[in-house]
């Protein structure tokens, strides 16, 4: 199953991290943006030019040490379809250095319009009989708000997805943590997510249909990787959001399985936070993906994954 | 406030209708499709143009007789980077035309990243100082699924949200119904949403908090009717998702207003049902959208709004 890339990955290099691609312009160095601007103007061209060169040698230096990106869309987005075009071009070249790419877009919508969003991300669109790959991410993020209509698609490209389950924020309770008889909202979708996945599962024991569980609640992690032994987790939360490596280590299974961490702006940021040279902004990206992969698995008991 | 701006324009067309456009390829005239792809190629760019070009003839025969036009994200986003762009030049064409646009892009994230989708569709992104407009709708539809986190975000650009509430899909029950005591979840969305909404009621009593409830479930259109007299309601599912007229006078109000109806398919098919002229399919489609909003006028009652 199209999961069992993601994992052979984490065990290959020994990394169960991703980084959330997310570039607000005030994080990308000056000299990046001035050269975009010399170029393209003070403009969304020249916002999205610099956001693309942000993430490539960001890439350059990351590629190696983690299995995974995840390019948040509404950042690009908020630069127009040129934005858009930078998300398009940041995937294909993380994909190109070998790294598993999740988009996330937490697209949802009825059937027909579903579909569209799959094929979107995971699919090939037709045009005037040819296939043409699109977004061609490896994996995207769903929210299942309208049921099993809005999700099925996504499970119809042998890809993977990451439905919310426990979103990271504060307010993620107002509905989340309503209670149906014995079970809240959120153990609702986790019980979906797990039907769903059913016929999906790889050989790791884990399907194709992850889960979304924010890091910020350590409690409801520890619970679910419990009752879900089947489902991957992506776990954001983790870094600027509040989380530490204690408190994502009940993310995982006994065999260091079951989670992707997702930290974005304590990686893409660590040049600020550490007052580094502008320049070496990938490089300070580089040793803080580093720090937290060895504080993870240093929390997890130092084995293998 | 915002929402006045749609009722007011309802009103002088004496037309509660919107119509969706969701231009897939297969609903685009031969003729444009061949000029499109003689231009760019059988390629993303072939298939952005001609959905750009269905949309402008659309608009240029409907926005005399609709108040609003609602392009879905996710027929656009099928066709990359090159089909946003599409979406853009839609945008801006139709409120060109006076045209009130709904993004029906159904975002949802946590606080910060929400706050990027409500400036990429209803506000305006910063870029070395300038501020400068991206999407620039008029309003956006909202999944409220991680509460008020990803909503809030999306009121501070004084302009108008549509929050699913009961989607018109065959398993929106599937979480929607789901029950604790005397309320559903697609309830206790409703009655949040009035909360979120309370600041912002304009000069007709609705706010700038609206709601999606599909006209596939017209039992509980009525009674969310009654208990949100001062939300507005996006009403999809009507014509090619089964709903008729009858279903729909449940959203209005005993001044006839409180609803907007959406058709897509019924409208800007029209000319492949109707077996016309390629050439035609324009016009057919405003007589569609004329024969839709005599047919809710008179089901109505036949009043003025």
């Amino acid at each position: 199953m199209h999961i069992d890339k993601l994992i052979d990955s984490i065990k290959q290099k020994q990394n169960p991290t991703v980084v959330g691609l997310d570039p607000k312009l005030e994080y990308v160095p000056d000299f990046i943006l001035n050269n975009s601007f010399d170029k393209f103007g003070k403009s969304l061209e020249g916002a999205a030019d610099a956001i693309w060169e942000f993430n490539k040698a960001l890439i350059d230096q990351l590629y190696d040490i983690v299995p995974a990106v995840k390019p948040q869309s509404a950042y690009y987005e908020m630069y127009g379809w040129q934005g858009v075009q930078a998300f398009f071009k940041t995937i294909q070249y993380a994909k190109q250095k070998g790294l598993f790419v999740i988009a996330d877009v937490k697209r949802n919508d009825i059937g027909s319009t579903a579909a569209a969003y799959a094929t979107a991300y995971l699919g090939f669109t037709d045009v005037a009989g040819q296939k043409i790959a699109v977004f061609d991410a490896d994996a995207a993020t769903v929210n299942a708000y309208l049921g099993l209509d809005g999700v099925q698609p996504f499970l119809e490209h042998n890809k993977t997805i990451f439905v919310l389950v426990k979103t990271s924020n504060p307010s993620s309770g107002q509905l989340q943590d309503l209670a149906f008889g014995d079970k809240t909202l959120y153990q609702n979708v986790a019980e979906l997510i797990k039907d769903w996945g059913s016929n999906y599962v790889g050989k790791y024991g884990f399907s194709n249909v992850g889960a979304v569980i924010g890091a910020t609640y350590p409690q409801q992690l520890e619970t679910l990787r419990k009752s879900m032994p089947n489902t991957f987790f992506l776990v954001p939360g983790f870094g600027a959001q509040g989380a530490g490596a204690d408190e994502i280590i009940g993310a995982f299974n006994t065999n260091g399985l079951g989670a992707i961490i997702n930290s974005s702006r304590s990686i893409i940021c660590a040049y600020k936070n550490k007052n580094c040279m502008q320049q070496d902004f990938a490089m300070a990206a580089r040793e803080e993906a580093i720090k937290m992969r060895d504080d993870i698995i240093k929390a997890l008991g130092g084995g293998t994954l």
